[in-house]
């Protein structure tokens, strides 16, 4: 591609850099700051702040930026053409009422899931993960369902380039045995993860699939381990989580 | 800004109006395709469409590019920036279980209203409006609030450059009976707009407040005008609504 302006190549990739770096603990920085956040020099970040203005994605006082909503149409031609994202909500939102645990949808992203929907338990007080946030794949029920459905050669370059951290004392960080239970998952058509990736938070996962057979997401329900025991996750939440994943995939079928 | 390298600038402006060509009517495009899309040469949408892959945030077959869930992160800073955004939502989901209805949270953008919160009524089949979609300000509750709450040169400037279009038969479309309703707005501190955007459908919406009084975005509660009567939606819905807008903003207030 350096034969094509790599400047301009350069340029785009500094403007969505410095975008990426508002935050949380970032939500305003001045031109300075913004520099400093993305090793851009000040010139650099200021021309990229001003043009973000200009486009509608940041404001400013005249000191600090900020984003507007406007970055929000950003994600959103993703989230529009996905087949199911419109369908598959009223079904979550009817499993998280029934079973009053939360209950998500996720696709994969290089390694990580990225939640598409959610619908937090009802009771839930202190809000979880959110459209858009990412989890590492191999502790998580919906990233092993997504995982599962990889061709073998592209979960092989995953496994070879993947660290598996022990994030609790139940994660699995053996490939191995990392790759066994991908196989269990592939047979019987769900993931179980309990505890791997956060003490004491229980989910299973199920895949919706696109008119062809293939795996277009992960539909899962989480809950914590001390309100549900591993056996009414199984006995209790699976078989409606597979209901519902089913429901999902015959509507998308309907589309077609 | 011209004498700020504007070939850089330009580029970014291209590469940000590439991405956002990208929908539910064209989830996949081909480099001509896109360039038909965007008013872009076909070099020039080739060299973008080659740099978002790069960046991932768009893949490819070969032929034809998709976005990849990568671009949520794009929207993401600005939602996790917001000070409500995380414990607003559980707020919101006890009112919608409660009175059964769709209840969202929203901010100002320009002259639209863009979602940051939504929560469907639990019973709703049909999708509605979801986080980054946007509506015209004028005949939303929510962007009523948020209207109410500009400074007045700031609404005088709205209400100027607004073409007040008669969306259905009780759309208030002059400025002056506009200006009037956003008068009652700020004096009673809510708003009610019965079937001005979409016949049938009934909303009120209150401002959440920052710590400083300010307001940061509005809250809301939708209901079918089958389903819920003007009178209902004023004597039930909007003292919910009030106690809900006021814990949140005791929320946002505890965190400072």
């Amino acid at each position: 591609m350096s034969r094509e302006d790599p400047d301009v190549i350069d340029s785009v990739e500094k403007a969505f850099r410095l975008l990426q770096s508002f935050s949380a603990e970032r939500p305003a920085m001045t031109v300075s700051g913004a520099a400093a956040a993305t090793g851009l020099t000040r010139a650099t970040a200021r021309r990229i702040l001003l043009t973000l203005e200009r486009l509608g994605f940041a404001e400013t006082d005249g000191r600090e930026f900020r984003l507007t909503p406007g970055v929000l149409r950003l994600g959103y031609g993703y989230l529009a053409a996905l087949p199911f994202w419109e369908h598959a909500q009223p079904h979550l939102r009817a499993l998280s009422d029934e079973l009053r645990e939360a209950s998500s949808m996720a696709t994969l992203d290089g390694g990580e899931i990225v939640y598409v929907v959610r619908v937090p338990a009802s009771r839930s007080m202190t809000i979880t993960l959110n459209v858009g946030s990412r989890l590492p794949a191999y502790p998580t029920s919906m990233g092993r369902v997504l995982l599962a459905a990889l061709p073998d050669a592209e979960l092989e370059s995953y496994l070879d380039r993947t660290e598996l951290e022990r994030l609790t004392s139940h994660t699995i960080t053996d490939r191995a045995e990392l790759r066994a239970e991908l196989q269990r998952v592939r047979e019987q058509g769900y993931a179980v993860v309990d505890g791997e990736r956060e003490e004491g938070v229980r989910s299973a996962a199920a895949p919706v699939r696109g008119s062809a057979g293939q795996v277009l997401a992960a539909l899962n329900v989480s809950a914590n381990a001390a309100r549900v025991s591993l056996s009414e996750l199984r006995t209790r939440f699976v078989p409606r989580l597979l209901e519902t994943a089913e429901a999902i995939t015959k509507d998308i079928a309907g589309l077609h």
